[in-house]
This record gives C-alpha cells, structure tokens and sequence, in this order.
C-alpha cells in the first residue's frame, strides 16, 4: 500500500483516494454481487428505456433469493409478523388463534411490548431459548444453552464476527483460516477484510465435491510454514457446491480440527435444504456430541443458520443465529461485549427466526396450511435440483453434479482455446467471459466460477436453482443452447 | 499482545483464549451497555425472584430506546410494515388508501414484490430517491443525489464503514479520528477495534458543551506527533451532552477541515429532537453549501441518520442511512463493493425508513393523525427536557446544562473525597461507583460519565430523558434524594 502523507502535505487532492483508503478493503471480492450484477442491472435499466435485446427480461439466477424468484413467503409467518408490527391487529378475527398466541409472546417479550425498542445484544431471551429448544430436537436431545446463542444480523454477521475474533498476529503468526474451494465468497471477503491468511483447501469435483481430510491436511502443513492455522469453516450443505456431507466425513473432520488444535466454523443455512435420494443433513454438534466428552467437551466450534434459505427464503428480515460450543467463557464475554455495540440484531428479523424455530404444531389451526406450504416449497426444490442435473448433463461440455442440497448448482464447463486467449486478451477470467457473453446474448445472469474459486485451468458457473419449474426449465435449455453456440463460435 | 504459539505447540488449553485473541476487540469498550447494565438485568431476576430490595422495578435510563419508556410507535409507520408484511391486507377496508399506497409503492421495489427479497446493497432504489427528496426539502433545495445515498443498518453501521474505509498505515501514520470528549463510545469503540488512534477533543460544559475551534486545533496539532489525523467527527445535536451547535459554530468547523484536509463525519440522528428557545438544528450539508462552491465541492463528508431516534424512536428496526459528498468515486466503487459482502440493510428497516423520510401530506387521510403523533411526541420531549434541567439544579453538587436537544442529560456531579477514595479501593471509577450505589439503593440504571469520556477530575452520568414525564419526574427526585444522601454517607 502507498503510505498517506502526514502534517498535512498532501492537501491538494482528496482526502479519501483509492491510494490512501484501508488496503484491506481494497483486496475485498466479493463475486455474488460483483461487475456481473451491476452490468445485469444497467441491461434492465436499458430494456426499460426500450433498448433491443434478444431478451426481454433479465433473469438474475446469481443469488440464492428465493421471493425475488417468486417464492410466496409462509403465510403464517408473515401473519405474525404484521401482528408484531401492528399489534391493533390482535383484535382482529381474520388472524389464526397460534398466530395471535406467537405474536404476543414475542411482544412481551419486547421493551415496551413493542419490535421497535432495542432488543439485549445477544438477542431476545423467548428466542434464544426457542432456538435452543430447536436445536435439542433437531439433534435428538443433545442440550444446548440459550446462553450460547447470539442472534445475528443474518448468519454473515455472525460469521464475520467470529472471524474478527480470532484473528491476531503479524506476518508468519497472523491467523490462518481454512476455507474451502470452491467457498461462498463472504469468507474469503472477510479473511482480506480482517488481514487473515487464507488457507485453501479443494472439494473433490469428481467426488461429488467430498471433502477429504487428506487435502485438509496438505493445504494446513503448508500453510503452517507462512502463518498460524487457527480455523477451519465448512459449509455444509455446500454453497456454491451443492453436496451433503456424510457423517462419516464430518467425524473425519472434527477429529482433524481437534488433533490440529482448530476452531470449528460450521456454516449450516441450508440444513432444511437437502433433496437427494441417500442424503441427510448431520449437525456438526450432533456429530461431536456423539463421538462422546473426549471431543463433546473440547472441541470449539460455532454454528451458523439463517431466515434467508431452506423453505422460508426471508433474506431481506437479516435474521440468523449462532450457537457456540466449549468457548471460553472470558472469550464469551468479550463477544457479548463487541456485539452490544451495534447494539442489537433487527428485532423484526428477531421474531421471525422465533417463528422458523417454533412453527405450528399439530394441535394448532395454521399446522396443516403451514406443512403444506412447507412441502411445497422443499418438493419443488428437490424436483428442481432433479431437472437441473439432467439438463445440463446432456450437453457436451458441460458436467454437472448432483444437486444433493442448498440452492445452487456449480457445473463444469468446458472452455475452447480461443475463447480463454480471448479472454485473456480482454483482462477477464475466461469464466467471467463466458458469463458476460450469456448475459448479453441470453440475458442470463449466472456467477463465474472463478469468484467463489475453482482448480486452476477448469471452470464453472453458479446458478440458482430457484426460479419456477417453467422458468428453470427455459434457463436451463437457453443456457445449454448459449453454451453450444459458444462453443462453436470459439472453434 | 501475547503470540499464539505455532505450529500446534499449544494444543492443550482453548484454541481461542483471552491471551491469543484479536488484541483490538479486547481494547473495546461500550458502556450504554456495559457491567452496569448487567448489574441492572440481574437485578431484575433478583426481583423476579421475590428478592427483597429497597423499589420494586429498575428504570433503565442507560439508553435511548423509546419505546421500552412506553412511548407509543406511529401509529401509520406501523400500519404500512404490517401492510408490507402481510400483502393480504391490503385488502382490509379498516387501513388508510395513504398506507396501503406507501406499502404497494415499497412492495413494487422489493424482488417478487416481497420485503423477503434481497434489496440492492446500497438499498432499494425508491426509497434511497425518497432519502434524496427528504434531503432537499430539509436543506431548502440544495440538490441530493440518490447515488450519493447508502441505507444502513441503523446508523452505527454506516458509521463503521465509513470509519473502516478511512483506516490504514501503521505506526506514526495510523488513521487518526478527532471525536468529541464526551462522546458517543461507538465511536471510540470503532477506532479501537479498527486500530486507528483516537483524537480527543474536549467540548466546553462552561459554554453549554459548545465546540471551540482553538480546541480543535489543540487537539489536532498533538496528535500530529505520533498519527496522520484524517477524520473529524462531529455529533449534532450532541450525544450524551444534549447540545445543538450554532450556525456559526458549524462554518468554522467545515472550515477547520477543510484547511486540515479531513474528512467530516456529521452524525445528525438527533436532527428532530431540538427543544430550546433560540436552538436550531443545521445540517452540515447545509452549511456546506451556503459557504459556495470552495467548500461545497471540496469537503469530503458523510452525514448519519436514523430510524432510532427522533420523534419515532424505532430502534429495534436498525434502519438507518448515509450521504456521501465529495467522495472521490473509485472510493465509493470501493464501498458500494464493501457494502455487498452484507447482501443488504434490514428491508422491514428500510421500509421503516422510507414512512419517516415521506410521510402523509396534507392532502392525505393520515395527515392529521401523524402530525398529532409526532407533535404530541416532541412537545412531550421539549417539556421533559426542561424538566430535567430545572429538577436536577435544585441541587448541590449537581449541575446540568440545559438539553437543547438531542435524548440525554449529562450533568455534572460533585463527588465527596471519601467516595473517590472508597472507589479507587474498589478499583472502579468514581462515577462509576456511584451509579453503582444508585442502582443498588434505588433501581435507577444510568451510565457513568467515565464511559463517555470527561475532562480529568471531573464526574458525570448520562440520564435518558425518555421515560413518561410522570415517571421521569420520579426518577429525577429519586435521584436529587439519592445525591444527597451519597453526599452525607461520604462527607
């Protein structure tokens, strides 16, 4: 980084330049939202001003967003949710009993019966311990203490949080963080963000994207010579990669964090968002839990969820949690003490979380209309992560597979020669070239392998699986027919 | 700081400890929510509890929330996020055709016409063109840019990012960041945790805590020494200190820093809350602009708002936003990239935001409804503003300057030998014992002057004046009794 002049000699000029800002954020990528995105934006800017395009939409498959892809939020939470914020409503009879009874649990638990104070900074207390509860039945009793939760802003703010915990050091002691390839690229955002070490290590395409302790253990020996490995994140089902991992893996892994001394990051948002025949969501605490108090009770690890994925896709609520596990509890404090200065997570986010956590039961009027609901939504995903696979695999050039979970899928393409000189020659990862090309002529916008990482010389897209059937389906085939094109072109 | 060990040779004991954490997070502190605050919640299991004490609730005067004192969320904001919430009611005769216009216009700006949806990193376009429009009409029609507008979560968010935009260098040019003595400790608990270097100046409580530019310049040329002072942080109406600065007062800092070539951080969330005769809030964008076109195109600014604060006190939403003026634009490339790795502000905050900064017009049915709300709220405010200032004067040993605006009062305490002594023993500050003892004797929760910076020997406690003017006058007198009492046991 250039070094800003001091006492006042730079004065000519501004204050803030790209020269003199935090070099840190400079090294920040973050694909999902990159040039793709904005470049999408201007071509939707240019079809309202009636510009010609061989498309007359733009069909933005680079988010996991499922309500801007049309999914109908579940309508017994949103009932809720207006109850919350309109509590005027509760006299209402045209609002279900259970919601009614949720929304007043939730206000009373509120400063002033009201979603607009301030919540404690690690999250309103009924929801902490709903979660908790959650958490207990989802891994078959295992206990889990409210005091461990701390709702967030989102999981990317939790996720973000941990990291900034642990990470110290200068030069050859700075804080390594394990991270796959390919990631979701908050985490490698946040290891520029912070001035952490990355520390790779590569899922095994040929595997169905398998992690392997192997390939843990290369990339950490390696990168014990230049910095000081502390984490290991997984995420699980994986994004951009869509696979499940086995039980049998997970145990393999926690057994490496805690021969190698490493705190455990478990990114678990798409835990409800599992589809193939054999697959099955194992928590990472359940799994630790039951290799018995040697690992139960030293291990260090944080799980992460979210309202934005599984069946409910509320991102725009930024409501999430962590659970921590064995932390030490003067580390704990110090957490406490740097979320308390944003102050508290969106309240409203808050009682949403409550509801994902505590839904209707049997004996509650909204039960049926929520499972159906529910099942709707996780039978169509799993039906579009069918067709996807199939789809893609029938083109040469293309790989693709199998979607096992989360929302997205990460095929592999097969690029000409002269389309990656060209790119090249352009100052683009060949990938992005492909991407920007579909965009322009198919009016697809997809995210290129190369912002979430990929083997050198081998590249990938990812691509939501979440617009409807009908529309997937067209995504899909004008895709494969671009894909053709291109290649030909490229010939 | 201590090193980790490397190379796995510390495996027994925690992977993260107090020892080998982030040694910035450890610097940090926050005490609008710090040990008192805990004191004060556990105090309140006590109670629950059926443990005896001297009151029988603790009034938690330590923060500005609004609506945990009881005051009442307006009432069409929330009629337009439960529209927004739960589309179906926009059906429902019982809600204004004002409030169903202003959640459809917000739903057609969502994805899939739902608050679900991701929003645009910078925040949904509507409402950042309302933010605009707001802007304009507040500062007389000097032009706003939606493009220069970044919706936040709350405005301690926006506050970071510009803060971790600005940071960089080690050593003797580290970022320096000129904040107010008293101030608001997000502000000094943000340089810490970026590693900056804070630069106190101290305001005047002689002159009603205005800000001198001779102090400024004192401040600045010390730090000099040993930083490079790029940022200048202003807070207006003042928090904890309730001042509203002159007209004249703010040309001399815009003039400040522009001869010191700094970037000026206007933090304006208190921009309704004016109370006194002759007070008057202006907007540093404002002045900016009278002062021609040698400043108004030069000074590098970011001013802060936010949906907590005003006459609508909705904290729990963290909505929030920012202009940005002058920022050279591959800076602000750079935050619009850092703003992304978050996804997006709370979109029920944004909505929330969009009410307060377009709110019913006259010729609207909610018109008169509102602007009871509102008046009723600020003139409640003004009252108690002047009540505290006359209540706590009455007397010895407490002085308190009058609350021009702004939620808080700041006075100044006398403290008796004996007490400074007796907490020095007890190895806590002196205002910090005595706000101790006040919770203890009497169930009233205050933050004590030492955890918003004061001059040397001298002793405060900031009080929200929040609570129902009933009630407020209660805790005044409690606290009058209390003082006195404090004053014999220690003289």
């Amino acid at each position: 980084m250039s070094q800003p002049a001091v006492n006042g000699v730079s004065c000519v000029g501004k204050v803030l330049t790209l020269d003199n800002m935090n070099p840190n954020v400079r090294k920040v990528e973050y694909a999902v939202r990159g040039p793709i995105v904005q470049r999408a934006m201007q071509i939707e800017r240019e079809l309202k001003q009636g510009v010609k395009k061989p498309f007359t939409e733009v069909i933005k498959a680079n988010i996991g967003d499922a309500h801007a892809m049309g999914q109908k939020p579940i309508t017994f939470f949103r009932q809720v949710l207006a109850l919350c914020s309109y509590p005027e409503l509760l006299e209402d009879n045209n609002f279900p009993e259970d919601a009614k009874k949720r929304a007043q649990r939730i206000l009373d638990s509120c400063g002033g019966h009201s979603i607009g104070a301030y919540s404690t900074s690690q999250g309103i207390e009924c929801v902490r311990q709903d979660v908790a509860r959650y958490i207990e039945r989802r891994d078959g009793g295992i206990p889990s203490n409210p005091d461990n939760i701390y709702l967030s802003t989102g999981a990317s703010d939790a996720i973000v949080t941990i990291l900034k915990l642990l990470t110290c050091g200068e030069g050859h002691t700075r804080t390594g963080v394990m991270i796959p390839i390919p990631q979701y690229p908050l985490y490698s955002a946040t290891v520029a963000d912070q001035g952490a070490v990355q520390i790779s290590y590569y899922l095994d395409e040929d595997r169905c994207w398998s992690l392997d302790v192997q390939e843990l253990r290369r990339a950490l020996d390696a990168a014990k010579q230049h910095c000081n490995p502390r984490v290991l994140c997984i995420i699980n089902p994986g994004n951009p990669t869509g696979q499940v991992q086995s039980r049998q893996c997970i145990e393999d892994v926690i057994r490496f964090a805690k021969e190698e001394h490493l705190f455990l990051m478990a990114d678990e948002v798409y835990q409800d968002n599992v589809y193939a025949e054999g697959s099955k969501f194992h928590s990472f605490k359940k799994v630790l839990f039951d290799m018995g108090p040697e690992y139960s009770s030293t291990v260090e690890m944080a799980s992460f969820h979210s309202t934005s994925k599984c069946y409910m896709g509320e991102c725009g609520f930024r409501g999430g949690y962590m659970e921590v596990i064995n932390m030490d509890p003067e580390v704990k404090a110090q957490l406490t003490k740097l979320v308390s200065v944003r102050l508290c997570p969106p309240v409203p986010g808050q009682a949403l979380l409550d509801l994902v956590v505590n839904p209707p039961q049997p004996d509650e009027p909204s039960y049926t209309s929520f499972m159906k609901e529910r099942t709707d939504v996780l039978a169509a995903l799993a039906e579009k992560a069918r067709l996807t696979e199939e789809i893609f695999n029938t083109v040469p050039g293309i790989t693709c597979n199998p979607v096992q979970g989360a929302m997205y899928t990460f095929p592999r393409i097969t690029l000409p020669q002269k389309a990656i000189i060209k790119a090249k020659e352009e100052g683009q990862e060949p990938d992005m070239f492909y991407c920007m090309r579909l965009l322009e002529e198919k009016g697809i916008c997809l995210v290129p392998g190369s912002g979430f990482g990929q083997k050198e010389g081998t590249f990938h897209f990812r691509m939501t699986i979440l617009p409807p059937t009908d529309k997937l389906k067209i995504v899909l085939e004008r895709i494969c027919e671009f894909h053709q094109w291109f290649t030909q072109e490229f010939s």
